[in-house]
């Protein structure tokens, strides 16, 4: 039907029009189904941390960027490094600090600072944490096979390059 | 180089470690990448409908949800279609009454129960934040082409539905 309606009228507009909206439709459509997915994942992410471990997403998160910085962080630098947004810094680098998991202490290099890191037990506790963080995620995400994974993460990738260069990083 | 080891020595369950492995980092980093993507285009988001709108994302959340039921939403129903996280829906949906963008009403089904509606002055409201949005994000995923946008909102469903089966919705 398609090819007799073309063939009887010049459609071009119309068609460029029509592949126009579809394309933006599209575009909205895997932005919002990106934001489903993420909030799902999250939202069981979440309630693992607290039925298993009592604690929370950003608690989590600020432990994850001190495991992969054993020098320890500034604490403006921790701030720029998390992934998950909502919470103060500082408030939740204080419970850690009451709870024994982290320790603040003046940065050599800059002794007007402070540089935060994970103490011996915040390492352990965040040892069993993100294992079981990543048993769950290789769960939820095990319905994709490998190839399949690595083009979901170019995909990503793309987008996030392209969102950075031409606006920057989130404000 | 690989060929000439496994031509020497029977390394089939190293390699199948190796790729367990492997695919448990791919996993994880591609959750990884997937939340700092969804971060970093939220954060945008948040960012154009403040500046542009001096609205939240939260606001602009529940409006979207009213704006696809015409016939409005009681308040558990609205609360469960939220894509955002945070915020009390309650809370936000008083603010939007104060502002006349939304207004509450006797359910004619369901005497006991109040619904949700947009009013004339919030559809409107709404349909120049929504353009706007829509805009930015034509933009921001417009690196990708169409048979790219199809490929991943394919594997994010593919996420999304095993996630809601095995672990059931968001707790």
């Amino acid at each position: 039907m398609g090819r007799a309606a073309s063939a009887r009228a010049p459609a071009h507009a119309s068609d460029a029009e029509t592949r126009a909206t579809t394309d933006h439709h599209a575009a909205l459509r895997v932005w919002l189904r990106m934001l489903a997915t993420t909030t799902l994942v999250e939202g069981h992410v979440r309630g693992l941390l607290q039925s298993g471990f009592d604690t929370t997403l950003p608690r989590f998160d600020l432990m994850a960027q001190l495991e992969r910085a054993p020098a320890g962080l500034q604490m403006g630098e921790l701030s720029r490094r998390m992934m998950v947004t909502g919470g103060n810094v500082t408030g939740i680098a204080d419970q850690l600090e009451r709870d024994g998991l982290v320790a603040r202490s003046a940065d050599p290099d800059d002794r007007r600072a402070l540089r935060v890191k994970l103490t011996a037990a915040g390492r352990k506790a965040f040892k069993a944490m993100a294992d079981a963080h990543e048993k769950w995620i290789v769960a939820a995400l095990g319905t994709l096979d490998h190839a399949e994974l690595a083009t979901l993460a170019g995909l990503l990738a793309r987008v996030r390059a392209h969102v950075r260069t031409k606006y920057g990083e989130r404000p």
